[in-house]
């Protein structure tokens, strides 16, 4: 038996990264794709690299019945997914990938988006999905709101020390490199081939990037007061990769048996030896993470690395991964495609 | 059950290609990868992105305990291969992936290679590895030579229409467009970043390709004449992709037709909708191969656009493909990953 | 004494590489530049790379006295062009980079680009741009009309031949290899760095793109006859660049022979030695052409190559050498900056 | 009357910028290059990018009639120059682009390059190629040691917030993106297209990366103690450009106002507004340093960012302009090309 799938906003990235993890999960269908402008089109048209598999074509949200869905992956626009998701049917199983329900306080979400929420009364319901950390709660949940894909990395290298209280809260310097697929496929000049290609440029400058909401909501709490990280992101001419590179106070050889403990049945994440950086050429079109440590040549200081594939791991990987807790799926299925090397 | 399978030159391009598909393919466990100049290396030392896999360690060939494989997949450098090959178990299944058993004739061999052949007397016991083309004989042998992956796309352009007489033999151009990865892991300064992206250039111009000795066989078998196509390859800054423009004389709509008929019940190769040309982004780490069909303005004259992952349709994927076949396993077991784009 | 320039049209990639190019030319001075939808803003906000010139803020067409300008660049998009300079004064030196003024015949015109040409009377005084086969018009005249970067690209390789009668007309096949920057910057989906990075496809296939008009007047005109080649355009993931690799009959020394003495006095026209195949790597940034000669192994069948910069040499820098011929300068004052590599 | 120069290692990267950037100085004339493996050989076939040159043939040092030149540039590997450099003429004007002299202790050299010096009498006698920093010992000096790409990019950001004391010298984070050119044209695994494309990693992490004697150098001479910043490179695709983010402690609107001060009268120094961030790609093969500042939202901390290109500004275009001084012509003669955009 397999578990009936509707993609809202498949003609994206996220949503088209959905469909090639679920192209080879024995226990999903895709049943139903969504996108507004599209509709009416085969999913070939629009992606052509999906053009192998048979996939209903694209329709309107309203044309879908989701009385036949077990569950659905909400793939839209940050803003649209509010409206959307709050009039799905109470009792659908809903995986969010935009940014609408990450942030619990209606306030804290004003201040990021720069405007009120849609459905400030779900924002309560929303599990956050960073598995590794809400396992139980997306287990019994029917809603997850999947993390920034740059909140995802920086987590990863950041969390366990924090819980752990191996670093200073005040102390941490989060610096990012992402490529260009996690600001979609969105019609941006500065996300042409010629205005990217071959250079690199920092960007959301001196702590403005959204992300930053969710560092704040989440370090905050795992420490038990307000905690403000600093975070630079910068696009480099890559399509998928996250690196982030953290500058914490604290024991670097201490960090890095926090993290063999704590990752030590993490099936999607590998710490790397000590000393060694990671890369996100070894990541990529996988859920993997990768995770390593330095010391500083500043005794009490050290590097923590993390990267992943922002459309797998950071997204749409995630959300399947969520998804298959939900269901009651193998945590992992679907999931354990090697990364695509080189 | 599964079967029992050695990598030789596991340190390679093709070899980790190889491991990446086999990682979920649930009939082949891998236990015998080597490396001569690696060996005792785990092979996450030496392709990090394989680090998730639990893969033994690489070892030298004359360590391998041939008796206990099923199947072994020759990913050995040309020249390299014949030499080893020749020296094992006769009864082992194996699917060589250099170029050095693609000829028939120990002349040709010669002329392409400059040098006289290893094992001349294995030259006829080899299957040409074009799945699509040589299926029954890859089912019967225990000895497949894969073919060369800029040579495998030309032939899915051309083969059907020379076999169906649909095009004049004397008149063709196969101009074609290559990734890097091609070939192989190798350090010359034209390969490096620096000379390689943003750029493109011709290479073995003049008909000077070593792959034109595959054409000349097969297209010449095909006719029963001596057929020789003109062929220019050109290099292109990306790592993975090949993708033949192919001019040809002949009816395009008829061209078309043939394709469709032809490839109507292949599971790996997409005939696009007449007067579309494919993108090698479309089939990136996937074992497709996307077909299109243009009529020129000129009367008479046609093109065929041909394009697959020259790492895994083009060398790894087909080996598989083909070991799955000789091992008595589904075909395309293992294979239907999805590419990946972005 | 400088010549009073204008640039209209300054806020895309031939109207920045013109500042480029003029930057450090010591004869012209740039007093206006237009950009209708970014007018009053300065030049540093469109284009950051040329922050450290003096430059006028972009300003509107109308706002041009056009009585203080020896020669306006008109680097507008195809249509906005014939429109804008049928209502420049009539003395007024004019180089145009668009396609509105390179076909002579406006049913010719209408057929490519698909409308009536909007100054159909102007089309005859317009003298077609490639200066090394039009110098003495294009000193003489006050109006030239760019040529297309695919259309001179192919026409360095070609012209010489078929002026000669080294091959034949009719066998002629122009296989090209572009990049990204001579589609503009315009929000194209095709042209995301997500979409085209890593990747390359044909395009215009099966003899549709625009400047087979091109090659249609200007091969026929030589000819003396209609003259129809083939042409497949591909893209290629790198910003600047076209390759044409033309397949050919003829004889490949007396074809080589023939370019060395025709291009022997051309200062920007390379002929490498027989046998070298040119790079884009080689010319990027720079005015220069690189032609490269193959025989093939077929005898009477030769490939030619011809590499150029599409920005520079196929597009402002050729702009660039005519206006220096039109205003009297030395034909390659400030157009001798060596090629950018890596 | 134009000045001979000799360029000792014409072969690498670093060698043909040199000869790039002095291809349009009117003041200089090349009339020795020397590469000792590839003596013998036109540049052409070495560098066919400039091919349209008219330059000596390579040759051997020891070929080299110094007593002809006027001034040598050594772009030679780390340790050769030294070797070479300790046997040149001693009156001879040389502007060393290895790392052999810029640091002043020979301890300090053999702790960072593993080896003792070849050539300690001559540590003191180099200045350090800072151009903007140490102007008139250049002036004054025959012998000028260049800096470290990345070194150079840091204290661009960096030395003038020390000089003034605004800054804590204790918490300086240096975190750099750089192209791979910097590696020159070597023929390392990590530096193959198929590699480095598509994908990023941090390298000579935890403070091991040499150019960190020439900060500690640098920064403790002007602090008066020692300062050791911490500083993580990482590798990004592209071939060209460095990019530098700073993490400092101090108030972001006064840093801004004192790189205006310091800077205003620099020909290659632009400072953006404040709340800018510089690209890699508006600097792309030019002389120019674009420097921005942004306040972070934790009051009291800012960030630096300077971006150059590693090629010119870093290497070859500041021996240019340090040749220039040296030599009693105009610093900007040869180096105000605008950068290459797209």
């Amino acid at each position: 038996m397999t578990h009936s799938i509707a993609i809202l906003g498949a003609s994206g990235y996220t949503g088209a990264e959905l469909v090639r993890l679920i192209a080879t999960h024995p226990g999903l269908s895709i049943t139903a794709m969504t996108g507004e402008r599209k509709a009416g089109q085969p999913m070939a048209s629009v992606f052509p690299f999906l053009r192998h598999l048979d996939l209903p074509d694209l329709c309107r949200i309203d044309e879908v019945n989701f009385s036949a869905v077990d569950l659905a992956f909400c793939a839209l626009p940050h803003g649209t997914s509010a409206s959307v998701i709050k009039d799905l049917p109470h009792d659908l199983k809903i995986v969010d990938l935009s940014a609408d329900f990450r942030l619990k306080d209606p306030a804290v979400y004003k201040r990021w988006y720069g405007k009120d929420h849609e459905a400030p009364e779900m924002l309560g319901s929303a599990v956050y999905g960073l598995t590794e950390f809400y396992r139980e709660e997306i287990r019994a949940t029917r809603f997850v709101a999947g993390t920034g894909c740059n909140a995802a990395t920086g987590q990863y290298a950041v969390r366990p020390l924090l819980s752990a209280g191996l670093i200073d809260p005040d102390e941490i310097v989060i610096n990012l490199i992402t490529g260009v697929s996690g600001a979609g496929r969105s019609l941006k000049e500065n996300l042409l081939h010629a205005e990217l290609s071959e250079g690199a440029n920092a960007y959301a400058i001196g702590g403005t990037h959204r992300h930053l909401g969710e560092f704040d909501q989440e370090f905050s709490a795992i420490v038990g007061r307000k905690v403000e990280v600093q975070f630079t992101p910068h696009l480099a001419p890559m399509n998928r990769g996250i690196l982030a590179t953290v500058y914490v106070r604290g024991d670097a050889q201490a960090i890095h048996a926090e993290f063999e403990r704590v990752y030590a049945e993490e099936p999607f994440i590998e710490v790397l030896p000590f000393g060694q950086a990671p890369s996100t050429h070894d990541v990529r079109g996988s859920n993997f993470v990768h995770v390593g440590v330095a010391a500083d040549r500043r005794e009490g200081r050290a590097q923590v690395f993390a990267t992943l594939d922002n459309l797998t791991k950071g997204s749409s990987g995630q959300a399947l991964q969520n998804a298959n807790l939900m269901l009651g799926l193998p945590e992992t299925e679907g999931l354990m495609l090697a990364p695509l090397f080189p």
